[in-house]
């Protein structure tokens, strides 16, 4: 059965890491729905968090093939309710002296932030999981979407769970 | 003079994008300090934000070999002052029951949320610019980060201003 798997790697933070990392993905022609990378506290070490489509056996080839690349020192596959995703998005919405407060609204029910306001548009920051993101997204719809800019997925493990260095 | 540049980029959002063009900026040696992408309201079309540091005749020449690439449709250099630009970060914390409280505290300052607590750690959700990111990283490190997931930038220009394919 084809789900959403999350898997979270720390890598080496050199240049080559990233086209590596998507080039073996779209090799295969694995589906990836987001992939995002950033510094972490150790000096040399990304995190990368991957969303992937696929069955349970795609998804175990996968992390084999991940934990193969020398640049990769660790990958983990989350456990859906075991971890913290948040996705960060900027929408940018047409708004008229009218229809401005409608949006406002809809945007304090989703705990987002008016981050920009010209005449003509209100831009917004929602930070969620990606069903929160989607959900405001399609609220917002009928008012005239103009522009959008997602991040993709972030995650961690609750708790004490870690993902280590080797 | 080297400085940070930020290009955001409408592509075909097809397996073999992120790979061609993070394939390019490698080859050529480039440093990218973060790349995102995330569909748009378009069907097909992605959005990428790439925030890349070098000089000025540099960053030219990486637009003009991103606008050769197929799958890219349009890219715009953003202007510092007229563009918003947004990261999010997932912070894991040591706390104890002693830390606990200032470290809510200066959460609170930074507009952060609290996302995850557990006996021994807090789970905090930061979003802005890379500065203010940044900042807080720098002033929660004395208390023991355990983990970071930074997605990277997303941007999108200010007002009116509007990146639309050709």
């Amino acid at each position: 059965m084809e789900q959403r798997y999350v898997l979270s790697a720390l890598v080496q933070n050199h240049a080559g890491v990233l086209s590596r990392v998507s080039g073996l993905f779209s090799r295969r022609g694995y589906n990836i729905d987001s992939l995002t990378v950033g510094e972490t506290q150790e000096p040399g070490v990304s995190r990368m968090t991957i969303v992937v489509r696929g069955d349970e056996s795609t998804i175990e080839q996968i992390q084999k093939q991940l934990e193969k690349l020398v640049e990769v020192a660790a990958v983990r596959r989350l456990e859906h309710a075991k971890a913290v995703y948040r996705e960060l998005a900027l929408v940018k919405i047409s708004a008229t002296h009218q229809s401005r407060s409608d949006i406002v609204q809809i945007a304090s029910i989703f705990r987002a932030r008016i981050v920009d306001v010209s005449h003509e548009s209100l831009t917004i920051e929602v930070t969620g999981d990606v069903e929160k993101v989607d959900g405001l997204i399609e609220l917002l719809e009928p008012y005239g979407i103009r522009e959008l800019a997602r991040t993709g997925i972030a995650a961690l493990e609750r708790g004490s769970l870690q993902l280590s260095l080797i």
